[in-house]
């Protein structure tokens, strides 16, 4: 079987939390060892709704850095790099965006659910509006075969094929190549208040980076089940916050099935299985912490591992550029 | 006096006529002595309409640089280059993107009106509704304050600046500079039919390259005045080609003024008219035909010429480009 290559990234507009743990960081730890990985810290991307606050993206960069060293993907196995360093990134979007109808980019799902949600009003930024069509620049400028996104990105990767096909039809070519989303099983982790989704913007989130102080705070004021008010109630464990955070951290199966029934039938009161969490969480968190704040320790040989994962990934988009243009009659030797 | 700073050029989908001799080429030649003038042969932009024939574009990007050189714009006065060998203008215009509303392109005069022109109904690619804002990357890279453009492209140079505006307020600077149109006095030359406009798609062109037959037999099919039917008859010289050609390109301006009346009074056929502006058109593009077939005698040359001017600009972008993302917050040591 072919080798995988993977594209996947994060927008640098805040530390990453345990959410983006069980929806994108532990598989990239884990599929790093047998696919080619890119890990793109997409500050381009993140400047089509930051544009006013670019000091905010930059700082933020060195911070999805430092969660990604800490959770475990090595440098050495996947290659990290900063979008805004790859010019190739850029000329593959204007290409593309000539391939693209302008009715098409207006009828988007995902981005038509995202207008709503960050409230444009009239003032939709036009970068904002083209943005699927640099992620469709961004995946097959390292052909990339299988891209890990939430089940409400998946239009993006369809804009992404539809791109690859047109492109490829157009000039008699296979220099494209279509991929894939890999929708992950637990997409997502909800918030420490019980809504739906663990998020920055929220205030509902446990950081990687989180002191344990503030992890014991955040455990102890998780949203449960709002019935269970006298320890001898019984509970509910379904959609229940602090059995969803054991199921997905706890390490001893057994003791959670044991604490579910127990919940279940009444007689164990929040606080206890709340201390539990905390323990379960807080053994995960620790070495990921400690590794934090060994690498934010010298922050310049963060941006060096930065660096040096951003020539590589520049070469290989500087490899595909040239081969698109040579079929767009572009080759110039300059 | 501040030296100006000219930004300028063509889309590469066909020879030059005297068309743009008039419009355009003529007052090159004139103000590469007195400015800093870019020439741009635009093909990134020339495929957001043309994507589907790129290799008539690259075709043309030779034959627009041979019209260039053979009407005397200087390789060593005036930078040329080709556009899509500038990844820092594609990387501009994704910045700036994010600055225009996506309203505000869909209501770009000139681009309403191009796009009625061009027949694109349902399908208007996103490149084309998008070039305003590459177009306004193209003349901030180079810090031009002077854009010779059509009466129909100022909503384009106001489209810049608004941008320029915008950067500079939104990012506290002054890296982007405003630029103004330079509308030429005499934009069109009709065609050879009498259409106002002189144009490629519309078969009524001169061309700077037609051979001397050619030209005797396109000045022999001329349009005049359709009233004008017995040599007896008077004639009408306002709006008449064969006397706006003689305006502007004649040298012996008494001898036109006696034509013009002899012309009005009746008794001057159109063929001895004819015959006397073929011979002057012919003394004028006699030096531009040969110095044209001189240089296509070694098209290696040309296209050294063309990589030589895309270096210096290539140069002068970079400066722009590492400028805007320094106040983008996006000045990493790469």
């Amino acid at each position: 079987m072919k080798r995988e290559t993977i594209l996947t990234g994060d927008r640098p507009t805040g530390c990453l939390h345990l959410g983006h743990y069980i929806g994108s960081l532990a598989s990239r730890v884990r599929l790093q060892h047998s696919c080619d990985q890119y890990v793109m810290i997409a500050d381009t991307q993140a400047l089509t709704d930051n544009f006013k606050t670019p000091e905010k993206v930059r700082e933020n960069v060195v911070e999805v850095a430092l969660d990604y060293l800490a959770v475990g993907i090595d440098p050495d196995k996947t290659v990290i790099f900063i979008q805004s360093l790859l010019p190739q990134l850029a000329e593959l979007t204007m290409y593309y965006l000539n391939l693209v109808t302008w009715n098409r980019l207006k009828h988007n799902p995902t981005v038509k659910l995202e207008i709503k949600q960050k409230a444009f009003g009239e003032n939709i930024p036009a970068g904002f509006m083209t943005y699927p069509v640099s992620q469709a620049a961004d995946i097959t400028a390292f052909k990339a075969t299988l891209v890990p996104v939430g089940e409400d990105q998946k239009p993006m990767i369809e804009q992404t094929n539809e791109i690859v096909r047109h492109f490829n039809r157009l000039y008699n070519t296979e220099v494209l190549v279509e991929c894939r989303a890999e929708i992950p099983e637990m997409a997502r982790l909800p918030g420490i208040d019980g809504q739906a989704k663990m998020g920055k913007s929220l205030n509902n989130a446990i950081y990687l980076g989180d002191p344990e102080d503030i992890l014991k705070k955040k455990v102890k004021q998780m949203y449960t089940d709002p019935n269970h008010l006298k320890v001898e109630d019984p509970g509910k464990v379904e959609g229940n916050p602090v059995f969803i955070y054991l199921d997905a951290f706890g390490e001893d199966v057994q003791k959670i099935a044991e604490l579910k029934d127990h919940y279940r039938r009444g007689g164990l009161g929040d606080s206890v299985v709340k201390n539990y969490l905390f323990e379960e969480l807080n053994k995960f968190l620790t070495p990921i912490r400690e590794r934090r704040v060994a690498f934010s320790k010298d922050k310049g040989e963060v941006l060096r591992l930065l660096m040096e994962g951003t020539r590589k990934a520049y070469a290989k988009a500087e490899e595909t550029l040239q081969e698109v243009k040579k079929v767009m009659h572009l080759d110039y030797k300059f």
